[in-house]
């Protein structure tokens, strides 16, 4: 009997056939090895969003991704990690939970990713304090010394990741086995041991609790196969973290979060924060129940802002930029039109308006929301302002802002008849 | 041919017959004659729940409601009138609506209901203030001095309707025509003009935008036809108006409403409030528009708070109540367990609440609640307090709310896997 052919394997996946560990290290040998055309990866990645795969398949795919790129070793130290599935804009928790983790001691090298889809990726935001581009080996003698770090992922660590994720960005399809493999296999080659995965639920990738449960338990069994221990957090995405939206809005209102000196002065991002970090502290051996107290002592004591200077220092920027983040050239605000109630935050219009606005390749531009969900909102008070260097890209994101109304108000009339 | 006897005229409809306008008068004469038993009434609401009836049929049940009972006038003058089809707890707007339209100088005689299935109808809330109970004769010489009155409906104005209520509330029942019927045919017998009927949606009777606009096109369209002028507001109904639930305790909510001198201090009571009276003062002939900013300006004038001093003087009350409405003896708070956001309020739940702890019997019986929808509560502040004269009622009325948790504080963090 002859050998299938890549492509065969792939068409046999699509009919609903399960693929071996050598038949999926085939395919992933071959996208590695620039065998396969877009329309072939497209194939694999159609099969995978007709037909899902199995957890045996996807443990296939975690080895095969690993095994064609570079993987960094921290030797016998525990590594702590922090990932989000994403969907939610303003989602700048890494800027808190690495500084709070690695002031607690915990070894937390995060590798993150700039934006595809969305107005900033934490790279990006993290790129307005410090340089963010380095090389594997660079990160384990760095992070021996602080801890923490927050950098771009090292383009050898799985790179068919990338050849996979620019078909998938063409077709609008990212499916869960795919995205699942994708995780894990960087957090293997990355030498995580420890991981807690934030899953926001609503308005996001993820539609219902009961989604983000089963897709929680299933990263959570599959990480077990392979040796990594994860905790899921299902979180509230139905509206922004925080109320800044861009690379420099951003790193400002985490910085601000940062300073903070009185737990009395939390918002939703230090809440979601120091709710993950928590649970890293709790997988460390803290007692069930106390993550999150010490979580927010590390951030009031202001030892977390300690540590994300150190953490900038070694990053080769300067720590003064915490006291001034440089705003955009050009703003407008946008007031709200009638007293009412904030109902609704749509999330998928507050990026689009974003990215017109120029970011995220325009690191100051963006969006900071003055309203969230059943915030009362004066007629005349602000509501929304944008923010951009290029005035006509401004113009652009503030036309949209004014037509596709991103924040919705109410009163107690709904409507009259 | 022989004429059918009442229950084959109820059959007739319960297989899909319409009926004519003189068989419909025969059954409701029949009923006020107290020639039908409860299971041929319960038959006629049944046939309602089952098929629905043509608006003809509730043309005919109204003219036969009307002739069943007393009809009063007002003679030339133009009477307005504000009904809620209900469902909402702590809905005490009339008491605020009432002294506005009242004070403005439009003729507002309000008949309203006692409780039946909830802590507090408008008639126990009002009698707190004052006494209710009235011959509608009495009514018309008290409105010609006052403008506005809130007092109890005259049970010699559609007799009728208590008997099919009875047998409604005991097969849990209350068909789309019937309530339509009953509604308007009261207003017509009370000799009303103008009306503005309030349709909570979302937690209540009516539970989509989309069937609170059929019903509330419906509802006008069956008063253009009797000569009743109505608009409908729909109205936010999932959660209560204002904080304060049963007889005392709306009350005195109400009366500190009326007592604010500044618009900065609104609330949704005096949203909802000034929506419906800006509603009646359009219809009066204001401006579109322009009927909200009126109302407001008599309340924050102290205006409508003077008109409800001599509605209670003339009820025979004594306005001195104003300043200070007697409380329950005993009480009971229960602490917000976490910090985090309201996520939900449930109506149901606190009407089941403030009824074991007494309500509306115990006049002072009843819940106010710490947080609406969005707010943000702190560990250990108050989210609930129970009111009760009777220890045994408060402590029932508390294990239920410690149970059935009918205030959802949620943080970031949903659930953790």
């Amino acid at each position: 009997m002859t050998e299938e052919t890549t492509m065969e394997l792939i068409k046999r996946r699509m009919i609903g056939g399960e693929l071996s560990e050598n038949e999926i290290m085939k395919i992933i040998n071959d996208i590695s090895n620039k065998k396969l055309n877009d329309i072939e990866i497209a194939g694999f990645i159609f099969s995978q969003a007709l037909r899902g795969m199995t957890n045996n398949e996807v443990l296939s795919m975690i080895k095969a991704m690993v095994e064609t790129g570079k993987k960094i070793s921290f030797e016998n130290q525990i590594i702590y990690d922090k990932h989000s599935l994403g969907g939610v804009p303003g989602n700048k928790v890494t800027l808190l939970i690495v500084p709070i983790v690695a002031a607690y001691g915990l070894m937390i090298p995060k590798t993150s990713s700039r934006a595809i889809t969305s107005p900033s990726g934490t790279a990006d935001t993290m790129e307005v304090l410090a340089p963010v581009e380095f090389q594997a080996e660079e990160v384990i003698s760095m992070v021996n010394k602080t801890k923490g770090l927050v950098v771009e992922a090292d383009n050898d660590i799985c790179p068919v990741d990338a050849d996979i994720i620019g078909i998938e960005h063409y077709l609008g399809l990212n499916p869960e086995s795919m995205m699942v493999s994708s995780i894990l296999a960087k957090k293997i080659a990355m030498g995580i041991n420890r991981l807690v995965i934030d899953v926001p639920v609503e308005g996001t990738k993820v539609g219902s609790m009961e989604d983000g449960q089963r897709i929680s338990q299933r990263i959570v069994k599959i990480g077990k196969k392979i040796g990594l221990e994860i905790k899921a957090g299902l979180t509230y995405g139905g509206q922004p973290i925080g109320n800044n939206i861009g690379p420099t809005l951003e790193a400002q209102e985490a910085v601000e979060s940062l300073k903070i000196t009185h737990p009395d002065k939390t918002n939703s991002l230090i809440e979601k924060s120091t709710d993950l970090a928590g649970i890293l502290f709790e997988m460390s051996g803290v007692e069930k129940g106390k993550g999150k107290s010490i979580a927010m002592d590390l951030l009031i004591s202001g030892k977390a802002l300690d540590k994300m200077k150190q953490i900038i220092e070694i990053q080769g920027g300067d720590p003064k930029i915490l006291n001034e983040i440089p705003k955009s050239q050009h703003q407008e605000t946008i007031e709200c039109p009638r007293t009412g109630y904030v109902t609704q935050v749509d999330n998928s219009k507050l990026i689009k308006i974003a990215r017109l606005a120029g970011a995220p390749e325009d690191k100051t531009a963006g969006i900071v929301i003055f309203g969230k969900r059943g915030d009362k909102i004066k007629k005349g008070s602000p509501l929304l302002k944008i923010y951009a260097n290029n005035s006509k890209n401004l113009s652009k994101a503030l036309d949209l802002a004014l037509t596709s109304k991103p924040i919705k108000i109410e009163g107690m009339l709904l409507k009259q008849i």
